[in-house]
């Protein structure tokens, strides 16, 4: 069985064998975390000596860009798909962005994302340089639609910022979910009510009621 | 010396004892980090038996849950006087935290607050129940101030969850600080504006240019 592997290995082009390595990697942070990522552990997962590893990362930084580009890359950019063909409705894109992380994602994944989404800023690690990546690119993905929340006239830092911030208040909803206190669609309905008060202020009245603990 | 300190240890009683293992313990979460902390480096730090560390804290758990307390007890204490005196002007109290956590509070300890805050809700992990804890928290911080922002009639868990939310932004200007997105002006601004338009909507008008890069 190992020397057919073996033998099955020597024919995976240098993009495959990249795809492999990557695959590898998924599943060590789906099943272990960020910290279960390092050179000697893809190599032992993927059955592939370390040099190999290192003549696809040299670097343990490039290792976690190109794990968190392989895992969210496509995710992220469905969303800002969803954020730019409705730039007037960023209620419907945060409703599609809901449903996806709480129903087609596994808890896995999401927690891999929301981990390095949190990591925070510390210029020594690898993980933090990954994380604040990744918060800039968080930032971009509503930055479309926030002109239609928000109004016309803004410019590109203030469309981050504000999408991140925006960001951050879709990850309180999941967050109040995953911990129990509220179920996805009372989750789900705090989030628009937040948008909507955002957008219109005390003209949107008062939240729903949402109490309702997680199913 | 070690002799000294032996001989000095016995003149603890269990309250000085406990005080001391929490300073210990504290001291190692700022170096380290929360997985840093353990039965066995507690003891080690504090030059005790493990024997005694159980003794005080019978499981990680409750270890777990004292260094929060002993860490950020008074902070959240401080903070939630802040928002029940004010309970109209959470501008105020939001103003005042923001103060405290960029100039009062080491970045060490203001990052251990974060990342127990941000660790995903996973039941097997006794850092993840102290992290659901300390969102629970979080949530009942600025909940005074909540109908001050949004209206009156709204129930408890309500002003819980919008107060999550809030605190949700918080940590997002925080971020934005700490990532070198803005200088720490700027971010107080963008969240008082994300606040005022919150409350007001449309009426809140733009908000301010804030893409100065941190100092």
């Amino acid at each position: 069985m190992a020397e057919k592997k073996t033998a099955k290995r020597n024919y995976l082009n240098r993009q495959q064998r990249r795809q492999q390595l990557l695959e590898a990697a998924a599943t060590i942070v789906d099943e272990q975390g960020w910290p279960g990522l390092t050179m000697i552990s893809l190599a032992e997962r993927a059955e592939v000596s370390r040099q190999l590893v290192y003549q696809h990362f040299p670097a343990i930084d490039e290792l976690l860009l190109e794990t968190i580009k392989h895992l969210f890359g496509s995710l992220y950019q469905d969303s800002q798909a969803d954020f730019n063909q409705q730039p007037n409705n960023i209620e419907q894109a945060v409703q599609a962005q809901h449903r996806h992380y709480h129903e087609d994602l596994s808890a896995g994944r999401v927690r891999a994302l929301w981990t390095i989404l949190f990591t925070p800023y510390n210029a020594d690690e690898p993980i933090a340089k990954a994380a604040r990546m990744i918060r800039r690119i968080s930032a971009d993905v509503p930055a479309a639609a926030i002109p239609g929340l928000v109004g016309e006239g803004l410019i590109d830092s203030q469309r981050r910022h504000i999408g991140f911030m925006i960001d951050m208040l879709f990850w309180g909803s999941y967050s109040l979910v995953s911990d129990g206190e509220m179920d996805k669609d009372s989750a789900l309905e705090l989030l628009l009510w937040m948008l909507k008060r955002f957008k219109s202020g005390d003209k949107a009245g008062l939240p729903p009621v949402s109490n309702k603990p997680a199913s």
